[in-house]
C-alpha cells in the first residue's frame, strides 16, 4: 500500500492528523497522534524500551526541552544548525535553496554544499522562484531552532532540536551517581524542535517530533573490548556501501572491514534485531553508510538505517560516531570536568567518545503503518497486519446479537478487562462489518459473545490473520489474551 | 519525612536534578528526570492510564506543544494568561506582585486581585524591593507564555500553556471520526510551558512540566444521566467547603449538596480511587472547593485536590467546570462548529460543556516521595515505600558470595529477566549494603543467588517492607514476579 492509502487510513480513524487544522494560521509540520496513534506510539516506545534500553542496561532519562543558550554554543548548533535559503526578490518567499537546486537539476546535492556554490547554480541554470517566478536573492543561512525568552529579564533559551543535548550535559552527574563503567549507554524520548523551511509529507518532516536518541559513552582505545558483543555475533546485517549491499553476520562484517569496530557492530545488530520485531519487512532495510559530504558536522562514521516505503528509502535512525565532539564542547564551555575513570584501562583517565543512534519516531510509526497495511482481496478487507503487541486496540468485545441477555454478559466481559488491555466494545452493525472496522484498525483479536456464552460460559477469539476462532473459557481469557499479546 | 530529605534522595539517586546545572545561564524552572524518576514517572502515568484513561473509556491524544496564535486568542490566554508584576525601580528585578503582598502582609492575596488594589497596598504599607530595598514601580502585567517564531516569516505561535487546548481544538474531529456519544472524556499527557516569574522548590513550581489532563464533554442538560455512577456510589471523597470538611460517599455527597451532579461526583470519585492506589496518604487529601475569587478565569465550580506536605498543601489536581468557555471562543474565531448531537437527548443539537481534570504529574510523584519515604529506625535503614507497581527498580539480583559459579548463575537469571522487568543486578559491597541501597529507592524485591541456588534451583526473594523471605524455583521466579508487581 501506498502513502495516500495509509494517510487516508491515519485521518479517518485517527492515527494522525494536522494540528490547530481549525484555524487559518495553522502551521504546516506540526500534527497530532489521535487516540490509536499515541496508542501505537506508546508500545512502540515500550518495545524500544525493551529490546534496547532494559536488554542492554541503558540509563535513561527526561530532559527539559528548553535549553539555555550556552548549551548550543558549545555543541555547535548555534552557529553551524542551519540551511541555505533564497528569498524571491519578487513575491518574498523564502526556499530551501539546496532542495531547489536539486528539485530543478534533478539531482542530490551534498548537504555541505557552501552557499556560494548554490548561489552559482542558481544563477548558471537561470533557477527563479518556484511561487512567482521572480528572480532570487542571494544564498543565506537560517538558524533552524526555535528562540525563546525566559523569565522577566528575557534570557535567551532554545528549544533543543535533538534530544541528546540534555545527555551531553547531564553526562557527569550521570556518571557519578549512577555508579556508571564504561561503556555505558544513556537514553532518552522525548519531543525535539526544528524550525523547517519546508515542513512536508505528514510525518516525513516535522517541526515538532518525537526522537528516541541513545547515546553510548566510551573508550575510544576499547571499541573491541565488548563482552555482550557475543550475544549479536551471528545477527544479519544489511549494509549497504556505495553500490554494495552486503548482507553479513555481525562478526563476518567486523572481519571483512564493513564496520570498524565491535562496539558499533553490537548496537547495529540491537538495533536490527529491534526493528526486525516492529514487523517492518527487513528485506526492505539497511544500514546505509554515508559518503563524505553526506554526514553531519560532526560525525566521523555515520551510518543511516533506511527502510524502503512507497517515498523511497526513509531514513528512520542515523548512527554516528560523534567521536569527542559534544563532551569536549561542553567541558571546554562549561569547566565541568566529563573526563571519568576507566577501570578496565588501568583506571585512566578517558574523555569518552560517542556513538549515537538517533531514531525518529513519526518516521518508524509511518513505515510500520505502510509495511503492515495489506488489502486482502480475497476477503475483501483492509487489513493492518501489525504485530499483535503494538497493536492500538488489543481486543474488540462484540456480542453477536443484540439481546439483553447476550449484551449483559458482553458488557461484563468488557468490564473485566477493560483496565488491563485496551479492549474496544462494539454492538453496532453485522458481526461482518465489525470484524472490518478492527481488521482496519490492526485489532488482532475480537471476542464475540453469543448464546453458547450463556449456556457454557464460552466466547470465541477470532484472530485478525488467519481469521481462525477458537472457544475458550471465560476464566482463562485474562491469561491467553496475556500471552498472545506478550512479544517473543 | 521532609522537603530536605526527598530532594537530597532525589539528587544523589538520580531522580531528577536541575537542567542545564553545569551552565552558568541554566535558567531555574527547569529540571530533568534521571533514570529512577523516569521510570517512576511513566510507571505513575501507566497507573493513569489504567485506573482513569481505560476504566472510563477515555480517549487520549497527544498535540504539539506548539500551537497557532489563533488557539490563545479564542482561549483568553493572550489577553488573561498574565501574572502582577513590579520592577524595582533600583536594581530593576521584578517581582510578581501579589506574592510579594501577601508574603509581606502575612495574608493570602486573592488570584483575581486588580492591579490598582496591588498598588494600593504596595504605597500603603510602603513596601519595597525585597532585593535592595528600592522603590518599587507600578503594577503591570506580564503574560506567562512563551512566544516561539514559525518559519522563514516568523509567524507567531505559542507554547502551549496546558496541554487541554489541543482537546478543544481537536474536538469536532474526535467526536466525529470515533463515532463518540455525550459524556465523553478526551485525555492527554504531555508538556506545558509556563514562563513563571519566580519558579521555587525544584518540582512545585516549574517553567515546563508534565501534565495529565481529562476534559470531559457532557449535556448541560443532563449531568445527572451518567449510568456509571453506579460503580462509584459508595466511594468516599473527602470534601473542603469553607472551614467544613465532609467525609462522604459520593452518593451522599449528591444528596448532601457538596458536589452539584452527578458527573462532577463521578469523576472525583474515579480520581480519589486513582490516588488511593498511588501510595499517597489519602487522610491527609481534600477536594477544597475553591471560593469566587480563587478560580481560574474560566471556572463556574472548582475544586483543588490537594495533598498535605511537609510544604503544606500542595494543589495536585485542579478540577473545574469550564462550561462552554473553550468550546464557544474557538466556534466563534474558527467558524468551525463545535454542536454535536446528543442521541440520548431527543437528537438535539449540543455545544457540549467541559468539565476538566488537570492534573500536575512534578507535583504528584514529588507527594508520592515523601508519603514513601521513611526512616526505619529499628533496622537502621532509610526505606522508599513505594507500591511494587509504582517501583523504578522492580527486582535486584545480587549474588550472595563472589565466587564465580554463584555469579554466572546470578547473571543467568538476570538475563532471564531483564527485558521483561527493571532488573539491577548488584555484586559490589556487603549483602547488608547491597539490600539498604535497594530499600532506599523502593525496590520490592531482590532476589539472591547462594550456594543453594547451585544446588537445588531455588532463590531467595527478599520482600523490602517486611524483610521477609522466601524461597522460590527459578523456573516460576517470572510468574511469581509478574503477580506481585501488578496493580490491583
Amino acid at each position: 500500500m501506498n502513502y495516500d492509502a495509509v494517510t487516508e487510513l491515519a485521518l479517518s480513524r485517527g492515527f494522525y492528523f494536522p494540528s490547530c487544522e481549525i484555524y487559518a494560521d495553522a502551521q504546516a509540520g506540526f500534527w497530532e497522534y489521535g487516540p490509536l496513534g499515541v496508542a501505537l506510539k506508546n508500545r512502540y516506545v515500550e518495545l524500544w524500551r525493551r529490546e534496547l534500553v532494559r536488554r542492554d542496561g541503558m540509563l535513561e532519562i527526561d530532559g527539559s526541552q528548553i535549553m539555555s543558550r550556552s548549551v548550543f554554543v558549545a555543541s555547535g548548533h548555534l552557529e553551524s544548525f542551519n540551511d541555505p535559503v533564497v528569498r524571491c526578490t519578487k513575491c518574498s518567499s523564502v526556499h530551501r535553496a539546496d532542495r531547489l537546486v536539486g528539485e530543478v537539476l534533478n539531482t542530490i546535492v551534498p548537504e555541505r554544499m557552501a552557499d556560494g556554490e548554490l548561489g552559482a547554480l542558481i544563477l548558471k541554470h537561470g533557477i527563479r522562484c518556484p511561487k512567482c517566478g521572480g528572480e532570487l536573492g542571494s544564498v543565506s543561512r537560517f538558524n533552524m531552532m526555535f528562540k525563546v525568552s525566559v523569565g522577566a529579564d528575557g534570557s535567551d533559551a532554545y528549544l533543543r532540536p535533538e534530544t541528546c543535548q540534555s545527555i551531553f550535559v547531564d553526562f557527569a552527574r550521570l556518571f557519578k551517581i549512577m555508579r556508571c563503567k564504561l561503556p555505558v549507554a544513556i537514553a532518552q524520548v522525548g519531543k525535539s524542535f526544528r524550525n523547517e523551511i519546508a515542513p512536508r509529507q505528514s510525518l516525513m518532516r516535522l517541526r515538532e517530533f518525537y526522537q528516541a536518541e541513545i547515546e553510548v559513552f566510551c573508550n575510544p582505545r576499547r571499541l573491541d573490548a565488548i563482552d555482550r558483543f557475543d550475544e549479536v555475533r551471528d545477527v544479519m546485517l544489511r549494509v549497504q556501501d556505495g553500490d554494495t549491499l552486503h548482507e553479513v553476520s555481525a562478526e563476518q562484517a567486523i572481519r571483512k572491514g564493513i564496520v570498524p569496530n565491535r562496539l558499533v557492530a553490537y548496537y547495529l545488530a540491537l538495533l536490527s534485531e529491534f526493528y526486525s520485531k516492529t514487523g517492518i519487512d527487513m528485506s526492505r532495510s539497511r544500514f546505509r553508510r554515508l559518503a563524505e559530504d553526506e554526514k553531519a558536522f560532526y560525525a566521523t562514521v555515520a551510518y543511516d538505517f533506511e527502510v524502503h516505503t512507497s517515498l523511497g528509502w526513509v531514513e528512520l535512525v542515523a548512527c554516528n560516531y560523534r567521536s569527542d565532539h559534544d563532551l569536549k564542547g561542553h567541558m571546554l564551555l562549561s569547566k565541568e570536568n566529563m573526563e571519568v575513570m576507566d577501570v578496565e584501562d588501568g583506571n585512566s583517565k578517558v574523555l569518552p567518545h560517542v556513538f549515537e543512534l538517533s531514531m525518529g519516531i513519526e518516521r518508524s510509526i509511518y513505515c510500520i503503518l505502510e509495511h503492515s497495511l495489506q488489502e486482502d482481496r480475497e476477503n475483501d478487507r483492509l487489513v493492518l497486519r501489525l504485530r499483535p503487541y503494538l497493536a492500538p486496540v488489543q481486543v474488540g468485545i462484540l456480542p453477536i446479537v443484540k439481546k439483553d441477555d447476550v449484551e449483559a454478559k458482553a458488557l461484563e466481559v468488557f468490564r473485566m478487562l477493560r483496565k488491563e488491555f485496551d479492549v474496544f466494545y462494539d454492538d453496532s452493525g453485522s458481526i461482518g462489518r465489525r470484524y472490518r472496522r478492527l481488521d482496519e484498525i490492526g485489532t488482532p483479536y475480537a471476542i464475540t459473545i453469543d448464546r453458547q456464552t450463556l449456556e457454557d460460559g464460552t466466547v470465541t477469539i477470532r484472530e485478525r490473520d488467519s481469521m481462525n476462532q477458537v472457544r475458550v473459557r471465560i476464566e482463562s481469557l485474562r491469561d491467553e489474551l496475556a500471552g498472545r499479546l506478550r512479544p517473543p
